[in-house]
């Protein structure tokens, strides 16, 4: 495999600080706005926001379809369920989560939340409807957090106007890295993202900076902010929690697990996977895509062989339902492996080395957002026959499906301007068209 | 190792009806009475019983240490915490556990629940303080259930006067066996161990019996029979959940692990087992003991390679703690294991089989308390190198600690008599004596 011996400029992942991302202005103004997939198939969304009070009007949204010239757009209102929390010396805002049902496939929607003088406006684009060959692009930027590094991810991100929706998964604040696990750098995340998450539909996994767990400040409770800020429709894939569920958008099926929840067998998370692969339909859905933060193949020092444990109870199953691509974090560096498994150990065979498996998914360790944690650059040496490229430098990827069998996979480091691929291959659909892939057009830096 | 070949009589395990315990006569009669360690050191105590209805006084618990002769005894009360819970179709009577604090060590108490015509007695004597030298002898009964070879075991238990407390590795009523997890089955569980377990603690882990999910039938909340129903000092050893925790008993340390919880690293579980090791002293408590139900090294077909996802998480740390014995259930048969360790494994170098290790803990697989499911005879072939004695049989072990160095354990199969070890040996404790231990005594079935 390749390690890419690209020096990057020392640039900064110092924090950018609360005050670069003040309140909206306006009374009781409505703030981190974004929005996720509300339901299975694409035809439901949840609008998310906060507002300071909770005032009459705070937990409505309108919306409409975008409609041209002088037709009058068909306003609808949407209500939002509304919840705030503690955190030690800390009080949200009230959590506004507004799920509407039944929007028309590829409609561009505009929407608008907020009372009296503060009324702001927002757009999104709902999915096409599922099918085999229908064409999106996924953006995939993992452990993201609030740096001028993080900032640079973003906007490179966003200048690509393909991207329809974003794959991320987990480590979203950094918030636990401050004092108390301060709270109010989740507020800050919410409004540095908004520009993007509040017209693209992002999925998110929960990473371990999602935990937030610090029982000796009377906070024992794990996942508490994350699962009062993110919503999602876990519910419409039969989850029984926020932390693992799936969607399916276009010609994709997404199922998002947790690191960090119980997986051993004939827990819910285990239970609920075992059913959801069953109900994986690649004749609509060809693309079959895991996110799971903790990575599984990883051949940076950081965090090492911490996903064998998940790896042991489900990396067969992976491989028999041919997933196409597993997504992960949490090693702040970027890494692409080759199709392998490791699924014939037991205990006494010493069967227990990665092997090349056409049926097995692309392990993606995405976890260069730029976060404050700064990048993890110590690649075991030498380079294992697992990992295809690896390079430890900020950035995020884009995933260009075309159709049942291609798909067009590039990483953009931040360093390039957004159209060059410092990594790149065209995907082979592993259910219609399980071919040997060509490390097709990346620039050996 | 051995492999018994011991031909057992095709003994029923047939499940006891519901009317085999009926409920104590007498108006609001207490039942299901246990008692479990109540603080960290031995001198607290939970008491617990279920009354059908919660008159005033039902959640009181009147005690006095035992005196001889005509001594008028000093009596004290508790109070309990008292609770009720539904499943399905189901109501339970109500719940009461009482803390008791400041008891006496190696002391006899009487203790009464019940009010007016329906006083039922009980007694029990606490544990001998903390120490390194501290003759004990715990009771090791697993995955036990409510048939007539569940029965035996207990009975076999029971008539062995050494005994003075139960590690108990999960699996207890096997309601979930019956039509929609039948909750009856858990309260004539509780009226079935009683003449035991109201007299000896019990120090419970959870098993996958415990978990009760059933989301079909609107009950999502894996564990609620158990954790309504069992309960334990969990926050005496700064855990925040009642399915991992820890105690000290007389001159052991018993550290208590939940397979079916997260135990991913940051994980509240990961975290706490980690800070929970660096607090055991062998200085004050040689014998350090885990209870976890999915067994890690199991050369049984039923649950083959079930706790490969957590050995790759804790082994390595058990081998550094030298841990004395790892205790779980889960499969229904005996099996004991060498002294061996898997911890080399870094996925390049083929370093993947146990070795023996004099460091590592024995693991016991005990399963075999004689529940509905039957017996689990069929093991691995050719039986591996780890494996010293296994036997698809059922029965339960008993663990006599001597002193700083030397522990006799035994098992008993439920066809002999309890004075007959059908497998036995001596430990040998690896903080102070880590020799290797001689097969003694065991009969050659």
């Amino acid at each position: 495999g390749t390690t890419s011996n690209f020096v990057r400029t020392a640039q900064p992942s110092t924090e950018m600080s609360l005050e670069t991302f003040p309140s909206p202005a306006g009374h009781n103004a409505p703030e981190q706005v974004h929005i996720v997939q509300g339901d299975y198939n694409g035809r439901g969304i949840i609008i998310s926001w906060v507002t300071p009070l909770n005032l009459a009007g705070s937990n409505v949204v309108t919306y409409w379809k975008a409609v041209d010239g002088d037709v009058k757009p068909k306003k609808k209102r949407g209500h939002a369920s509304t919840s705030s929390y503690r955190f030690y010396d800390y009080t949200s805002g009230f959590l506004h989560h507004a799920t509407i049902k039944g929007l028309e496939y590829d409609t561009k929607y505009i929407y608008e939340v907020g009372t009296d003088g503060s009324v702001r406006q927002f757009s999104f684009t709902s999915p096409p409807k599922v099918g085999p060959d229908v064409p999106y692009t996924f953006g995939i930027i993992g452990d993201l957090g609030q740096t001028l590094a993080s900032n640079e991810t973003l906007y490179h991100y966003m200048s690509n106007p393909k991207g329809q929706a974003v794959l991320f998964p987990g480590d979203l604040s950094y918030a636990d890295d401050h004092p108390n696990h301060d709270q109010r750098k989740w507020d800050s995340w919410g409004r540095f993202v908004e520009p993007c998450a509040a017209y693209q539909t992002f999925i998110y996994a929960a990473g371990n900076h999602e935990i937030d767990f610090v029982p000796n400040i009377g906070e024992p409770h794990a996942f508490k902010p994350y699962i009062h800020r993110y919503h999602n429709a876990y519910k419409a894939s039969k989850s029984i929690s926020p932390l693992w569920y799936s969607i399916r958008r276009a010609s994709a099926h997404i199922i998002v697990l947790s690191s960090y929840s119980a997986y051993g067998k004939y827990t819910p998370q285990y239970v609920w996977l075992e059913q959801e692969l069953k109900k994986v339909n690649r004749e609509e859905t060809p693309w079959l895509i895991v996110m799971v933060h903790s990575p599984w193949y990883n051949s940076n020092n950081y965090h090492y062989m911490e996903g064998e444990s998940m790896r042991a109870m489900f990396e067969s199953w992976f491989v028999n339902s041919k997933v196409d691509l597993v997504l992960s974090g949490h090693v702040h560096s970027y890494e692409r492996s080759e199709r392998v498994s490791n699924i014939k150990y037991n205990i006494t065979n010493g069967l227990s080395y990665p092997v090349k498996d056409p049926s097995a998914p692309i392990y993606i360790t995405i976890g260069d957002g730029g976060n404050i944690e700064g990048i993890a650059n110590s690649f075991t040496d030498p380079q294992p026959s697992y990992s295809a490229y690896r390079e430890a430098s900020f950035g995020h990827a884009v995933l260009e499906i075309y159709n049942r069998t291609h798909a067009y996979y590039t990483w953009h480091r931040n360093q390039d301007n957004e159209p060059v691929a410092a990594d790149s291959i065209m995907l082979h659909n592993r259910y219609f068209f399980p071919v040997e892939e060509l490390e097709s057009g990346n620039t050996r830096a």
